[in-house]
């Protein structure tokens, strides 16, 4: 399975949106170091200065495994905003 | 197969390393936008902000489909770095 299955796999979004979905994942030795939360806001906000988020339109999650923590992050991006990029 | 298993059949780091490993997928509508090169800049520099990136250990991909453009990162950390976070 490539990375492009992963990504075609979910709902993509109808044709007049664009999408952008972002995944981190951070595999740590020790416990304590929580980055992807860290990193979770200033990537949001590179994210926010580069295309229109609507609120309904984003959706985040994070997954703290033992070793892995996973943050997910899918923008549907009205066309005309992508366009401006 | 999970985004786990995706993240996980990649070769782990050893021991000492920790590893962050991003993927930024944009599904467009018209091809003209490039949205992944323009994020991929600022992303790297919140990443370094908080981690200690060794040339080396820092590897970029950019895969530009018809409909989907893809920026893989992958970061190892001197897990003394990684700790600071």
């Amino acid at each position: 399975m490539s990375v492009f299955d992963f990504f075609q796999k979910k709902k993509t979004a109808p044709v007049a949106r664009e999408r952008l979905q972002l995944l981190l994942a951070h595999e740590r030795i020790s416990p304590g170091s929580d980055l992807v939360s860290i990193l979770r806001e200033e990537i949001l906000a590179v994210i926010a200065k580069h295309v229109e988020i609507e609120g309904d339109r984003l959706q985040i999650r994070i997954d703290r495994g033992e070793n892995v923590s996973i943050l997910e992050i899918d923008v549907e991006i009205p066309a005309k905003a992508a366009r401006a990029a």
